[in-house]
């Protein structure tokens, strides 16, 4: 187990090779950075981590993160509670809060569907945002999945679904990132881009 | 503090930042991977952190990093004592392990003399080295501290001291890598490749 034979050490490292993009050289420097912590340090860091795990859980009402019954988006009295922005992850609740352009709410799929994985429609909370639609009174629905092909293939066998119950379904706008460069826009995009053109 | 007030989560972001190497994005996909651990593994993290900041501490002959008093080398009686391989950080104990060819001591300093940083000789474990030199029939003292400009005044002051005590000091050779290119080695190593030839 351990090239040295110090078990806490070597039970450290392997614990840090576990994280996403962490590999042996990375874990082995992260341990030798604990090692260098202060007792108070190393047992913040150490609490952190059962405690985000302890509690946190998903919003009742959107799936977004919480350590309360309701995100704060949900419980915001000043939010637009009938549209709702549908995404794929509760890391891009964060990154559409940062545009400060969207003050309605969320729903988290917490996925997308992805036969290659092994994801269905069943493991995402999809039945969940029905329940919302026919519960709540919903005037528009925002896909904002990413633009990739099981993001696209989401957003449109959800919209299928929702089409019946008479709500309104739209999709972020496609085309060229602002500060990015045509030269290195893709054809797909760069024809999206034509495709929305508006008038100046 | 928080971008989106889920306090144990932003907690466990700020957490991971301040690791080396580790900025506000990694942080924050590594605290998400945390959140999708089931709760055994988190506790397995949580109490890896603590149990190594608790039990390791140095090895009480070469400083090495153990859980017990004596690290697995000075415990080793089939190793020679009689040559101390003094090295700047334990994980240079684990390189030159992994080498196979080294069957006698470590001492480990725990740093070498920087002044601009700070570190003078009395913050690194040379007096312990002393001591173990006028305490125990040393025959010989490799100096193994980095090639760079600190680790070589902390080899040239540490060897001006052992001198008088009538023990042999050596140091590492230089020369190019094992594997290396010629035309990338730099006129430094090359020149001192040149001065440590050796008939074939």
């Amino acid at each position: 187990m351990s090239e040295y034979n110090v078990i806490p050490l070597a039970k450290l490292i392997e614990q840090f090779e576990r994280l996403p993009g962490i590999g042996k050289k990375t874990a082995q420097r992260l341990a030798y950075f604990v090692l260098q912590m202060s007792y108070d340090e190393a047992e913040d860091f150490s609490h952190a981590v059962l405690e985000a795990r302890e509690k946190i859980k998903y919003c009742k009402v959107c799936k977004n993160l919480t350590d309360q019954e309701l995100c704060p988006v949900c419980r915001n009295v000043a939010r637009d509670k009938t549209i709702i922005c549908v995404v794929e992850d509760p890391r891009d609740v964060i990154a559409l809060e940062r545009t400060g352009e969207f003050s309605s709410s969320y729903h988290v799929l917490h996925g997308v569907i992805s036969p290659l994985n092994g994801v269905g429609p069943d493991q995402l909370y999809i039945k969940e945002l029905l329940k919302r639609i026919s519960s709540e009174p919903i005037k528009e629905v925002i896909m904002a999945t990413n633009p990739t092909v099981e993001g696209e293939a989401t957003a449109m066998y959800i919209s299928k679904l929702l089409k019946p119950l008479g709500v309104k379904v739209t999709r972020l706008a496609y085309g060229i990132p602002v500060g990015g460069d045509l030269e290195y826009a893709d054809e797909v995009t760069l024809s999206r881009a034509l495709m929305g053109r508006s008038e100046i």
